[in-house]
């Protein structure tokens, strides 16, 4: 990690504006060999210098040349910024001239993984930065910043001290050993591992939804076949996503596009309708229609407002089928243009539920509008301001062994092993929450992080 | 232009870095407003300030925060530069939080159009802001590099300060007219006129090179049907890029594609192969390769080596079609490879001439790079180091006019017209040149030329 590394940090394409960046204990050497200025020869501190990048003996380009000096940088090292033309010429030249001098070029996170190393930030907050680049969506942005901000990296640190103060009495037992004294009151002890047992338990929770906001909320749209399904989510997405036709069994394939309301971003997946069938390739896509039901968070249960009687019996049908239980549920009486007025009255249902009863006409867009607005609030409660989220699967993992570690010490503890037993199982805990935030790492998992990244940041 | 303009200066794209700049009176308190770092208060000129951009009483994101205080900024106004994460989200919500707090979105340009409008630089210099970064090979970007360090610029200021001297003295005998005395030597001053006249023919006449150079160097590749035009356009390229038969005629239609060679921007151009032929299609693609020709700057006249015995009828039976004279031209013997080496002696031009002589295969590629060689050396023929060149057509138009004035004020000297009468015309002289700097314009025109920039610059 001793060498200067360079990377355009702005998209490889036209633009007004580049920035290279460069890093390492050489970077002032390299980039100002080739800068030339009416003021230059000292470098402030952050400072944007106007001058000249020169190839060889011709004019580059005209920059702006800002010395960011070590340790108060991004990256922790001596860093410059060239702020060029965004001319790919111009971007592909200075790269090749910064080798030239000396640079290696960038692999993708090196900057953000040099800021790791020199403790600048943790893992967590290193992470974030890429899921912060790669937020499209206003719930997505917020929970990189909280997650930047430290977040998860101040309740995890919470739950270390807890644990190290835990594991400290433990080992002051030990050291008096001999003499068989308890400092720490056993009973104290459990309950001390239980709230943070869960503690740790909320965290995996919030996964599902911390997911869900990141990556988008999966709602499934089922039913049975030809209950308008595919002409929902055309009416949802406003274009002709997925055929549609009288036919029942039209849709066999799971049908997936995302659409963002009110800066939450959900992913729509349109299934083929479920019923016995003879038809092998539809058997296929009934399959894949109740898989994605089980990965839903959102299910929208379509039933046709022209051929049904009973809603009570249709929705405990479907839920026989089904297991629900931690989904929201949102029954659709769709086609209901097709329904005299008078006739709507059965279309309730008598037996109250926490499904959410729903009237619409998806072909003609009647409560299309109500329905967004709908999930929108639904998603709503998915936000919680104070509460810790957790959305990176590597963190989600690393919490359920450490879940797994702090079981086996409480079980251990109340089945009245030698405190040693006890500390190598609270170590583990230790070690897992550790590998969350980096304070335990190594570098084939560093690798694999990084490599996620983006070149030049 | 009394508002602040914002916009985003890097490309429209997920990327580590985005940049937003900000122009105008208000820019710093607008900015200021959103922007909380921990020295945050008065802001240095051009210091980059670490710290937060706010939505409301949310953190939008971290980012670094230059001011450049008027009139020492690229507008000449006070700006602002806040470099931030390059996702998608963040760069449309800082772009939104800036209009709501009081900026208006830039139009195309409009940063350089007010550094234009400050006196920041002149007209030429702008657009050679945009040529630089729509530059994509060296040569390109040395002309647009030229261009904005004051090259045609300063070279314009020189025939204006002539013409100026020049109209001085006709003035000044103008003043004791009724004294019917000549300050100038008539023989003097046609001598001036035609050393100013040249100079602008011979910047007219780098125009096609220089255009040439900034847009790719058109290269024609003609010939009769079936010597391997397109086969050779394919090699050239390294892909399929034409449609390739044994029949004759298979091109129909010009296909253009660009290849850069050693900094060079060529754009070869693969036509009808030149018959009589009483097919329709056929004889339409004809008349387009014909008017390829006129339109190239170097033009590649194949021959097949199989169906070939007098190369020099071959060559003037081409000449009498076309008009090379301005052009040049290399002429190809190709499918050398079928030709066996005893019978490949008749393949020689027997009357020296100017055209370039040239064997290959251009299916089994034999002398392909060789043949990139020639392009290369001829057109690095085009760039002269020490001499001004015109690329831009807005310049070349008003030069035209200027020497159609010029030559006007001549025949009006040598006529012995009065001194007013010429004196209007060299007026006319200096108000095209004044055009190509800027000295002269109008809100058309400059609506027209920086509505070609990008957004942000």
């Amino acid at each position: 990690m001793q060498d200067t590394i360079c990377a355009l940090s702005t998209p490889v394409a036209m633009g007004a504006i580049a920035v290279v960046r460069i890093s390492g204990a050489e970077a002032l050497k390299i980039a100002g060999s080739i800068f030339k200025s009416p003021r230059s020869g000292v470098f402030a501190d952050r400072k944007a210098y106007y001058g000249e990048i020169f190839d060889g003996e011709q004019v580059l380009d005209q920059v702006l040349f800002t010395y960011f000096k070590a340790p108060h940088s991004f990256t922790g090292e001596d860093m410059i910024e060239i702020s060029c033309h965004g001319s790919l010429y111009i971007q592909k030249r200075l790269i090749e001239i910064l080798i030239d001098k000396g640079c290696r070029l960038a692999n993708a996170g090196e900057f953000t993984l040099r800021a790791f190393l020199s403790g600048k930030m943790d893992l967590v907050q290193a992470e974030a930065i890429a899921d912060l680049i790669a937020s499209q969506s206003k719930n997505a942005h917020n929970l990189a910043i909280g997650s930047l901000k430290g977040g998860i990296s101040s309740r995890l640190k919470e739950l270390r001290e807890q644990l190290l103060h835990f594991s400290a009495m433990l080992e002051l037992e030990l050291d008096f050993g001999e003499e068989d004294l308890q400092f720490a009151d056993r009973t104290e002890l459990n309950k001390l591992l239980s709230n943070i047992g869960a503690d740790i338990t909320a965290l995996l929770a919030s996964f599902k939804q911390g997911n869900a906001l990141k990556n988008g909320i999966p709602v499934a749209i089922v039913g049975k076949p030809n209950v308008g399904k595919s002409t929902l989510l055309n009416a949802l997405l406003n274009e002709d996503r997925a055929i549609v036709s009288d036919i029942a069994g039209t849709t066999r394939d799971t049908i997936e596009d995302i659409l963002t309301i009110d800066g939450f971003t959900f992913r729509f997946i349109d299934t083929a309708g479920i019923r016995q069938s003879e038809d092998k390739i539809e058997r296929l896509g009934i399959e894949r229609a109740i898989k994605s039901i089980q990965d839903a968070v959102v299910v929208l249960l379509m039933i046709d407002a022209t051929n049904c009687n009973n809603i009570d019996k249709e929705l405990s049908d479907f839920l026989k089928m089904v297991d629900v239980t931690d989904k929201k549920l949102i029954v659709i009486i769709n086609k209901i243009d097709k329904v005299e007025a008078s006739k709507r009255e059965v279309l309730t249902l008598k037996e109250p539920s926490a499904a959410c009863l729903f009237e619409m006409s998806a072909k003609f867009g009647i409560h299309i509008e109500q329905l967004k607005e709908i999930l929108s609030k639904l998603a709503g409660t998915f936000v919680k301001d104070d509460v810790v989220m957790v959305s990176n699967l590597r963190h989600y993992h690393a919490l359920q062994k450490a879940e797994n570690a702090l079981h086996q010490a409480e079980t251990a503890l109340n089945a009245g092993f030698s405190n040693d037993m006890v500390s190598i199982d609270i170590k583990n805990v230790l070690f897992h929450l550790g590998e969350v935030v980096g304070e335990v790492s190594n570098d084939e998992v560093l690798t694999e992080i990084f490599s996620r990244f983006c070149i030049g940041k």
